[in-house]
C-alpha cells in the first residue's frame, strides 16, 4: 500500500497537500498558566478545525494521495470519534465515497453528525474493537482502502504540518507538549520539529488508563471504568509510530484520570475554553514539572474538544465537591412538626444553599430524633465553616458527613 | 468632570490611547451557526481581554485621561465584576491607586482576583446598590474619580473601539448584534460604526429580567431569581448612553432568562467556548430573526466570559434534562429481598445509567408493593423510550414521572 515509515519528503508534500483545504490553527500565550508555572505557555488550538480535532490533517493528506480509481471506489474506517467526522467530512468535501463503521454503542449524536457529512454509516460490533474488525473486512470485501486512524505514513505525515506551523508561530518555541494513543500527532509533529530544530525538548502524554490496558483481559476491560480521555484509549503504539516516538521523542509519561479532570476543569476557568480528556492530557503534564529547566517557551497541543456535555457537567459537579464547594451534613432534631422549618432558617441566613435534604429515622444516634441530611452548596471553604459554626452555635447537633 | 457626550473625535482619541495597552480582540466566522441561521454569523470575541470581558476598554480610556494630580489621588469603582476587574487591573499598570467596593456577599474568587490586581477592596454593603452609594461617598470625601461602569463619555468612547476594530476586521459587515446592560459597549460600538457605515444594522439585546426590574419594589427583588446575565442586570440606561442609543440602534429586543441559558450551552457546544449570560444574551436574539433579509454578515459581540463554574455546571444539567437524556420513573415491586437486584438487571442490559434512587412504602398503588423510583440518564430520546420499552416488556408497573 506504501512505504512504512515516513520521509522527510513526505513532510513537505503533506504540508502542500494542506495549505488550500486547512487553514492555520490559532497560537495563543495563556497568560494566567505562564505566571502559574514561571515559563511562557502557548497553547496550539487544533480544535479549531471545522470537526474540533487535529485530525482533519492527516485524513486530508491520506485522501490528496489516493488513485482517481481509490477515488471513486472510496475509502472505509472505523472510529467513533473525531477520525471519523475528520474523514467523513473531507472525504464528502473531495466527493470520495465514506464508510464508517462505529459499535452500536456509539452516541446518537455521533452517528447523526458522521452521516451529516455524507458517510455511510455502519453500526456493527459492540465495542470499538469489533467495529474495527467489521470494516477491515468490509474494505477487503469491497476494494476499499481502510483509513488507519495513525498506522499510516500518510497520516503521520499530515499530522506532522501541526509541527511545522508552531515552529512559524512561535519561533521561540523550546519545548512541546502532545497527548500521545496512537502516537500520530506526536510522531509527526516531533518529526516536523525535531528535523529542524534539534534542540527543542518533546514530551508525550499518555493516560495512565491507556498504559494499563495492555495488561488486562478482555473480561478486565469490560468492568473498568471509561477513561475520560477516549481520543487517547490506544491500547498499543503503531508500527509506523512507535519507531518515530523513540526516535524524535525526548520523553514519555502518563498522567491519571484525575489529573486529566483537573485540566479539563483548569482549562475551562483559566482559558474559557471546552476541551476533550486527550488533550487535556498533555496540559495535565505541566505540573509534572518534567521540563529541562532551559525550556522558557513551551507549547501545548490542544488536540481537540469533541466532548460530551454530560461529561463536562459531571467533572464540574465533582470540581465543586474538590474545592470545598459542597458540604454534606446530618442535622439531629426533634422528630416533631416545625423542626425542618427551624434549620432551613438557620441555613437561609448563614447564605447555605440547599440541593438535597433527606430524612433519616433508623440511624438517629437519638431517640426520638431524626437526622436530617443536607447537601449544600456554600461559597467556598470559608463559608463551609461559617454555616457549621452557624448551625452548632444555634444549639444543633452537627455531624459533617463528606469526609 | 467632562462633557456629557461623546464627540467624534472622542473615538479617534480612544483608539490611540488603547492602541499601545490592549491588542485586537480575535474575530471570528462561526460555520456552524451561519450553516444554522443561513446567513454569515461571525464573533467578535471581546472575553479575550486579560480579565475576561469589554470593560477593558472603557476602564483603559478613561484612566488615560486623568490629570497627573488624579493619577497620584486614585480612582473608586463599586463593583463585583467585569468593571472592578478590568479597572483594577490598569490601574495597577499605570500604578494609578484604585479602590473597590463589593458588597459583602461578593463570591471570594471575585474579592481575591481583584486584589491581587493591587486594589484596595472594601467590602460593603448586603446589596450592589448599596456597595454603590459606600463608594460614591467615599470617592467624595477623599477627593478621588468615582469610575460609572457605562455612564460617562470616556467609558463609551473607550468601548466605541471594539465597533472601530470589527469594521476592519470584518468590511463586509452588515449588521450587529450587541448585549445591553446600562449601555456602554452597545452606545459606543454602534456610533463608531454607524459614524462610518449607516447602513449596517445595529440590534441592542437587553435581558427580560433587567427590563422588568423597573417596575418592582426593593422588596419584590429581594425574592426574584437572580439573573444568570448579571453583567446587563442593570436598571435603566446611563444619561450618557441612552441618547446615543436612541441615536444609532435600530432596534432593541429583551431575551428570557431561558433563551440566554440555551445560547450558554449552544455556545459551550458548538464553539466550544465559556461565555458569561450577558454575551448569551447577544447569542439569544439570534434565532428571533429581527435582523432584515438583506443583512448576510452579522458580527456577535461576545462582551466577556466571567461566569461561576456552578452556574455552568447547573445549565448542562437542565439541558440534559430538556434533550429528553434525564429519565425519572417510578417501578412498582413486591417489597422482598431481590427485587432492586432483578430492576437493576434490566435497567444495565438496557444501557441506563442510574443517577438516583429511591424506595418509597407510603405511596405505592398496590398493597406490599414499593415504589423504587429512579433517576437515569439515557443516550438519548431514542434510548429513553427503549429504556420503558424493557421494563414494560419484562412485566414492570411503570410510571414515568417527570411529565
Amino acid at each position: 500500500m506504501s512505504k512504512s515509515t515516513v520521509q522527510r519528503s513526505d513532510l513537505a508534500a503533506a504540508a502542500k497537500a494542506l495549505a488550500d483545504i486547512l487553514h492555520i490553527t490559532p497560537l495563543t500565550k495563556s497568560a494566567a498558566l505562564s505566571s502559574l508555572y514561571g515559563r511562557n505557555i502557548y497553547f496550539k488550538w487544533e480544535n479549531k478545525f471545522r470537526t474540533g480535532s487535529f485530525k482533519e490533517r492527516g485524513a486530508v493528506n491520506f485522501l490528496s494521495h489516493l488513485s482517481k480509481q481509490q477515488r471513486t471506489k472510496g475509502v472505509c474506517a472505523a472510529s467513533a470519534g473525531n477520525h471519523a467526522l475528520a474523514l467523513s467530512y473531507h472525504a464528502s468535501n473531495m466527493k470520495v465515497p465514506c464508510h464508517i463503521f462505529m459499535p452500536v454503542t456509539a452516541p446518537l449524536v455521533k452517528v447523526q453528525t458522521t452521516k451529516s457529512f455524507g458517510a455511510n454509516v455502519m453500526l456493527q460490533g459492540d465495542t470499538f474493537h469489533q467495529a474495527c474488525e467489521h470494516a477491515m473486512q468490509f474494505a477487503k470485501k469491497k476494494g476499499l482502502l481502510f483509513v488507519s486512524p495513525f498506522n499510516h505514513p500518510w497520516i503521520v505525515a499530515g499530522q506532522s504540518t501541526c509541527g511545522t506551523e508552531m515552529l512559524e508561530q512561535c519561533p521561540q518555541m523550546d519545548s512541546l507538549i502532545a497527548p500521545v494513543g496512537g502516537g500520530g500527532l506526536l510522531a509527526g509533529s516531533a518529526m516536523a520539529i525535531k528535523l529542524k530544530r534539534p534542540e527543542v525538548f518533546t514530551l508525550g502524554v499518555q493516560s495512565e488508563w491507556a498504559a494499563q490496558k495492555k495488561w488486562q483481559t478482555p473480561a478486565d476491560i469490560a468492568i473498568r471504568p471509561h477513561s475520560i480521555a477516549d481520543g487517547i484509549a490506544v491500547k498499543e503504539l503503531g508500527e509506523v509510530t512507535a519507531p518515530l516516538i523513540e526516535r524524535y521523542v525526548d520523553c514519555m509519561t502518563t498522567v491519571s484520570e484525575n489529573e486529566i479532570a483537573r485540566a479539563m476543569v483548569q482549562c475551562l476557568e483559566v482559558e474559557r475554553a471546552v476541551i476533550e480528556g486527550a488533550a487535556a492530557a498533555a496540559l495535565a503534564a505541566l505540573p509534572k514539572d518534567l521540563l529541562p529547566d532551559r525550556c522558557q517557551h513551551t507549547v501545548v497541543i490542544i488536540s481537540g474538544s469533541n466532548v460530551d456535555m454530560n461529561v463536562l457537567s459531571r467533572l464540574l459537579e465533582r470540581d465543586m465537591g474538590d474545592k470545598g464547594r459542597l458540604l454534606k451534613v446530618a442535622v439531629s432534631v426533634p422528630d416533631r412538626p416545625g423542626t425542618l422549618f427551624t434549620t432551613a432558617g438557620v441555613l437561609a441566613k448563614s447564605g447555605a444553599n440547599v440541593l438535597q435534604v433527606l430524612h433519616d429515622r433508623s440511624f438517629s444516634k437519638i431517640p426520638g430524633n431524626v437526622d436530617i441530611t443536607f447537601q449544600l452548596e456554600v461559597r467556598d471553604v470559608l463559608h463551609r465553616e461559617e454555616v457549621l459554626r452557624e448551625l452548632k452555635v444555634k444549639g444543633f447537633l452537627v455531624r459533617v458527613l463528606e469526609e
